[in-house]
Order: structure tokens, then C-alpha cells, then sequence
């Protein structure tokens, strides 16, 4: 027999791992909660005609199809059956495929359901997403998503709501020192336009991003291979600007880039989010350029630093998340935590709580069968009580019930046998600290209720 | 441009849905983890070696397969490519599937880790599961199972405890009316040894399986076409018996066995789990046969009366679950409750508790722009109270801010403008009741602190 084993990209996640896990997306999902947005769920599955052309060239290969059931070469024309090939039989044998992102299906839950929702309408969704990319340390085929969106108003207090989300959520979680770095689509293609080659703007931002790795003079080097002048990439890189953004920073920039009604007005979108007063770790950063096919103004990346990590939070505002669907003038701002790499982050930084593991609280030990009533008893009455508790299933040996204990990190154990039953007592083990205490059943009862 | 649209089958959960699907999600794992059990998440594909083969022929067919990434006929021998075949293609097109239940994942994890995991090992674990089946009424190609087993122990106190965890959850989810039918396949041997035909003992299950909707003329003439004699077939629904289960029902039927072993451990079995003291609304049922390729022990199935919906959780023990993968004598005891068939239920019995869709309990209504840093203000203070508090992302005229609370079914909204910011007394309304009242930023906080 093979031994059963999974498949590459995927995980397990075993009990002490599903509660650091469960920490993680608690703490988020209690925010977004009290933030009053309101959780969807979408399939596994979508249909092909969903997710293509949605994620690139790139991304539409990374989709994971569903083969169709029963005969699955019934829909392929005979003119690909004589000497079949991948590329040809593709569109025929899968007609599904699995959910890629929360954004696509999200938006096409919008575009179905437009006539019964309210607007502004806020949406969260934590699920598992699915990438047939190449596994590697801390790039899974399964992981998982945990977003938030706010659709149907082009208000700017939407994105503060969200940065103070991002805020609470990195307080929340142990990681104070965290940063988000903003920024506004329409600064950057201002800066385009200050250096005089607009029609190059994609070039310049795929160069600008790589800021962090390659440093000014790599930029300056991929701008001229993109056809910037010296004088108009030094133009770009006069607009380079990171550090925390307030009122000086915010007017700097608008002196430099004076001339571009566009860039005042995504310098006023940040003045304006930094006007509602909320708390939250800023940082301004010009060379910041996430996904400028999809964002339309500000853009938002979190990062903890010196984590060895990277983006662990991102988002930004789109203006035609449904257009694709049909539905056009949807605006909306969204944020998504990626929970695998929170995860990551909080490990290395050993930053998980103590004690989220413990499964049980109480185990009741009985030392003989005519104690399993008892004992039965005593766990509804602590249950009762909102303590998790458990019967060891056989009169086993104390010491073997205790040991199950301590494998388990199950705090308490009460011995539960026929002298306890007759005198009433019984005595409750701490067994961290590998100390006992004798206890009536009242006494034990209001042990746990405070 | 095509309208979007949901692979059949499957379904969006939009927030009212997802509010009540938690409420049964929540309500069972609440009590999953007060009595001891920790949580498991396993990926949503599995290799199709460890998926096939265990559902039988028809389960088989009824797995999503996932097409191999990049050129998925690479593997595919030359003799079968002149003229493909989908059958001959399958084995080399897909290496993975959907998960099509929780316990075969559940196996392959125990097989995996078991010298990592303490015995008994107590898991639950909710998790949607995808089969091909034609989508019809109350069926769907994506549901939900919520799976707790107990593994590791013969202990009948294991069966035991998931019965009172079943008497909790339907109690919980206000269906105390439940009826849970017990037996034991030991029971079931010993009747066809009773009617002296041992070697159709499969041919006996599948004609009393059938009871409930055939009745026992139905039965008769099923047990005639599986050889059994008119004599024969009577020695059979003699031993039919459903009634509650107590000594007296246990002891009739034992007096009828008293010749077969086998059938004393059965009822034993019984007796020893009602000696356990659990309160649960049992039935004895002789004609309850679900799963004998699986199940070794007692069994177990509940259902809603006059539901008009079938069975809504069952269970039982097994003997076996990790030997395909190459771990013997693992003995276990599992419960699954079906999410999606008791939504249907409480949905048709109009018995979900009112309010579970309440995503937001109280709007900030800004009635100008400068108001928008005080309503920041009181909603974070709102929120560290922990109400749900969201502010109206525009200062929109005060009747529309209204009926935005009134769609979304937000029974609070508190108005800040000028006035009130001066005066320092904001109007609270009391949506659902029409009333308002006037209250200081003090009052208003020690209102929502209780």
C-alpha cells in the first residue's frame, strides 16, 4: 500500500496550528464586525466564463479546472480528437474552475444580486483561495484570503474606516510596529506627467516599484531602458518620497507636482482620510504601485518590519469592480489580510498568546466504571458553566489518565472514584503547577464559574 | 456580454443566509469544543489515491476530478491518443480531487500523524464537501458536513458522549422534538443467523433499510427476492422492533436473541450507554441500517418528526477507518450533522431566533462634513464597548442616512451635527420603535455598556 500523502502546495492544519490559525482570523472577523460589515460566501467552484480574463495571462494559467463529469471529451470537436493536443482540448473538457480571489466572485455576487442589495454595502469574506503556482516557503496552492469591502459610495471616509481597521486589526494581533505605506493612482500619473512622458506610464510604474530592491540608480537604469531621458527619469525620482505623511509632507509634494490638477486632487484624497482623525502607522510612499490595472485611487500595502516578510495587508479604491459583469459606476474601496503570511510573521516572532491550543480545560478521571455516571454529571454541570471538559472513556490507570492529561495540555484533572463519591470531596490536580486541592462539588463549581 | 451566473448546485451565501448558517455552524461547534474536541481543517483536494475506491463505483464517479496544470495529456500513453476515449484518458489527465466527506481525509490525516497524536484523539472539523451528484431539492454539489470522532478507544462512553452532544445541539437549535434511532450491527448479524440465513445477510440490510418506506409487506416481499422463505422472513420481522429504548424494550428483544452471542454484545453495547446516565430522546430501531460497509458497531441516525426532511446527523463506530491507509486496530465513534438539511429544517419551521442577521446595531449619522472626526470618535468608543458602530461614509441628507438603517435592519442610529456637537446631547432613535430620546456622549456609552 502507498502511503497516503498531499498534495504539494496543501496543508493540513492539526489542532495547535487551527487555533494560532483561528486567532488570526478571530481577531480580524471580530473587527470587521464591529465595523459593521456583514459576511458572504461564495463557492468553491465558479464557472470558467467567471474567472478568465480576469487575472492576466498569467493568472488565467493558474486557474485550477474542474474536469467535466461523466464524458468529458463529449463537448470537443472532431477536428482536435485525431491527434489531440492540451491547448486545443482546454475549452472544452472544463467548463469550472476553482475561486482564484475573494474580488472576482465578490464582484459578480454584486452584479447578480445588485437589485436586492443596499449600497453603500460592506462585505467581508474569509475563505480559502487556490493558485496551481509553483509551492515554495511561504507560497501555498491553497490559502487563504480574509477581505473587506465597502461598495456603492466614492465617500473617502471609507478608506479611513478601513486604515483604522488595519490599525486595530495589527494592535489587535501583537504587531504594533506595523506600517502601511499610501499612496494615490492619480500622484502617480501625475509624476508621468511632470516628467513629460504620460504615454509611458505603465513602464514607469513597473519600474517604480521595484524601488525597495533595486534602489534609486536601478530605477533610474530601467527607466531609460523604458526610454526616460536622464532629465525626465530625475524628474520621476525628484518625486520619490517615503516618510510619514502629514500636512509638510503632503504639501511638498503638491509644490513639486503644482502644475497636475490630478495630483492635488489624490493629495487631497490622503489630506482628507488623514482629516477624520483616525490613528493608524502612515507612511507616504510615492514609489508604492500595486495592481494599477485594477486600483483607480489611493492604494494601501501594510508591512511589519524587519519581518523578513513582505505586504501582509494591501487594498485601495477601484472604480469598475462589476463593469466587467455589466454593471458599470460602482465604486469602491477594499482592504484584504493574508493570513498565511500573519501567520508566518507572528511565529517567527514567537507572538502567539499563550494557551490558544488548550482544547480542554477539565478532564474528569474516573477509577472505576461505577464512577462514569458521576462523572458524567460533574462535565454537563461544568459545560453548564462554559468549561470545556472531558470523561476520560475507560477507568484506566490515574496515572495514565494523567498523562493523557498533560500530552493533551488539559490544565485541571478532578479524580472522580467510589471514597471521592462517598465523601463528597474530590480532589482537583493542577497539574501545571503539579499541585492538588480537596473540593465539595460546590466548592468546584464556584471554583470555575468566576 | 453574458450574465454572470453559479455553477449548478452551488450557491452564494449572502449575509442574512450566512448569519442563520452560522447559527447552526456556531451552535454545534460550541458544544463540539465544551466537551473536549479540537478542531481540523484538511486542504480541499486530496490525491485521487487516497480519494478512490472508498466511496464504491457510483462514489467514485461522483468525485471532482482537477485537471493536471500545463499539458495535462503529457502522461497520457501514445496507444490511447489516436482515437481518445474519456475513460481511458482519466487516469492520466487528473491526479487530484475535491474532498467528497470528512472522514476519508480524516483517516489519511490519523495515518499520517499518528505517532504525533495522543490517543484517544477527539477532532471535530466543519468543512464544505463537493460531489457531482444532480443537483435537485435539498441537494447540492457544495455542502457542509460537521464532523467530531473519537478515535482510539473501544470505550462505549465515547458513543455515549457524541449522543449527548447530539441531545445538546438539537436542544440548542430549538429542536428538542428530535428522535435519535439506535441499533448496533451486531443486532443485525444475529437476525439473520435468528432466521438461519447468515450468508444474505447484506440482501436482509438493504430490504430493511427500506421499512420506513415500504412497511413491512414491502420488506417481505423484498426478503422473498433475496431467497429468504416465507418462515424465514417472518423469524426476520419478528426481531423488527422500534420503540424507546429502555430495559424493558432491550430485554424482549434479548429474549428473541438469547441463542446469538453476538446479539447480547449488541444490546450490552446499549445498555452500557444508557447506564451512562445521558439524557437523549433514543429510539431502539432494528430496522436502522445505514453504512454496514463502514460501521461495526452501534449506529446511530436523527431526524426531525413531521419534517418532512430525513435524516439531519448520524453516526456510529467503526473498527477500521485508517487500515486502507495502512494503520490497523484503530477503533473510533463519529457524529456528523448535515448543515445544509437543518437550515431547510428550522427554515421551514420558522425557527431561527429573530435578529441573527443584525450586522450593525447602531449608524452615526454626520449631517455635515465637519462632523465626520466626531463621529469617528464616538463610533471607535462604540466599538470598545463592543457594539457593532458604523458611520454613514457621506453627510447625506438626514431621511436618506435613515432609510440606509432601516433597509439594513439597524435598530439604532444617533444624529451629530453642529447643533448636537455643541450643546454636547445627541438624538438617539430607536429605529424599530420610531422613538428618539436625548442623551449626552455619557449617557449614551453607560446605555450601550449594559
Amino acid at each position: 500500500m502507498d502511503k497516503p500523502s498531499l498534495p504539494s502546495g496543501t496543508r493540513d492544519f492539526a489542532p495547535a496550528v487551527m487555533a494560532r490559525r483561528r486567532f488570526i482570523t478571530g481577531t480580524i472577523e471580530g473587527i470587521y464586525r464591529l465595523h459593521g460589515f456583514a459576511q458572504l460566501e461564495t463557492p468553491a467552484m465558479e464557472n470558467l466564463s467567471v474567472l478568465l480574463g480576469k487575472y492576466g495571462d498569467e493568472g488565467d494559467k493558474l486557474v485550477f479546472r474542474i474536469l467535466n463529469s461523466g464524458d468529458f471529451l463529449s463537448d470537443v470537436p472532431e477536428q482536435h480528437r485525431a491527434a489531440p493536443e492540451a491547448k486545443s482540448l482546454l475549452p472544452y473538457v472544463a467548463a469550472k474552475g476553482l475561486r482564484y480571489d475573494l474580488t472576482v466572485p465578490f464582484a459578480r455576487f454584486v452584479a447578480m444580486n445588485r437589485h436586492l442589495l443596499h449600497f453603500p454595502f460592506r462585505r467581508y469574506q474569509i475563505q480559502p483561495v487556490w493558485r496551481a503556482d509553483r509551492p515554495q516557503k511561504g507560497r501555498y496552492r491553497e490559502f487563504w484570503q480574509c477581505d473587506a469591502d465597502v461598495i456603492g459610495t466614492r465617500s473617502l471616509m471609507a478608506e479611513a474606516d478601513l486604515l483604522l481597521i488595519m490599525h486595530e486589526a495589527f494592535t489587535a494581533l501583537g504587531l504594533p510596529d506595523y506600517r502601511i505605506r499610501v499612496s494615490n493612482r492619480l500622484i502617480l500619473e501625475a509624476i508621468a506627467e511632470h516628467a513629460g512622458r504620460p504615454e509611458l506610464f505603465r513602464a514607469m510604474v513597473v519600474a517604480i516599484d521595484k524601488w525597495d530592491k533595486i534602489g534609486a540608480d536601478g530605477v533610474k537604469r530601467e527607466l531609460a531602458t523604458a526610454g526616460f531621458t536622464e532629465e525626465e527619469s530625475t524628474r520621476v525620482l525628484d518625486c520619490m518620497q517615503q516618510n510619514s505623511i502629514d500636512a509638510a509632507s503632503l504639501d511638498e509634494l503638491g509644490q513639486k507636482l503644482a502644475a497636475y490638477p490630478k495630483a492635488l486632487q489624490g493629495l487631497d484624497a490622503l489630506r482628507t482620510i488623514l482629516g477624520s482623525g483616525i490613528k493608524a502607522n502612515l507612511i507616504l510612499d510615492t514609489a508604492l504601485a500595486r495592481g494599477l490595472d485594477y486600483y483607480t485611487g489611493c492604494i494601501f500595502e501594510a508591512e511589519i518590519p524587519d519581518s523578513g516578510f513582505g505586504s501582509v495587508s494591501s487594498g485601495g479604491r477601484y472604480d469598475d469592480l462589476t463593469g466587467v459583469f455589466g454593471v458599470k459606476d460602482l465604486s469602491g474601496v477594499g482592504i484584504s489580510f493574508g493570513i498565511d503570511r500573519l501567520y508566518d510573521v507572528l511565529e517567527a516572532r514567537a507572538a502567539f498568546p499563550a494557551g490558544l491550543d488548550m482544547s480542554t480545560e477539565l478532564l474528569l478521571c474516573p477509577m472505576d466504571d461505577s464512577c462514569m455516571n458521576q462523572c458524567f454529571n460533574m462535565a454537563m454541570e461544568l459545560r453548564r458553566l462554559g468549561v470545556s471538559a472531558e470523561v476520560y472513556p475507560d477507568a484506566a490507570k490515574l496515572r495514565k489518565q494523567l498523562d493523557h492529561a498533560n500530552q493533551r495540555n488539559i490544565p485541571y484533572a478532578i479524580i472522580v472514584g467510589s471514597e471521592e463519591m462517598n465523601s463528597g470531596i474530590f480532589p482537583l490536580k493542577h497539574l501545571s503547577k503539579g499541585s492538588q486541592e480537596m473540593l465539595s462539588l460546590q466548592d468546584l463549581y464556584s471554583r470555575f464559574r468566576s
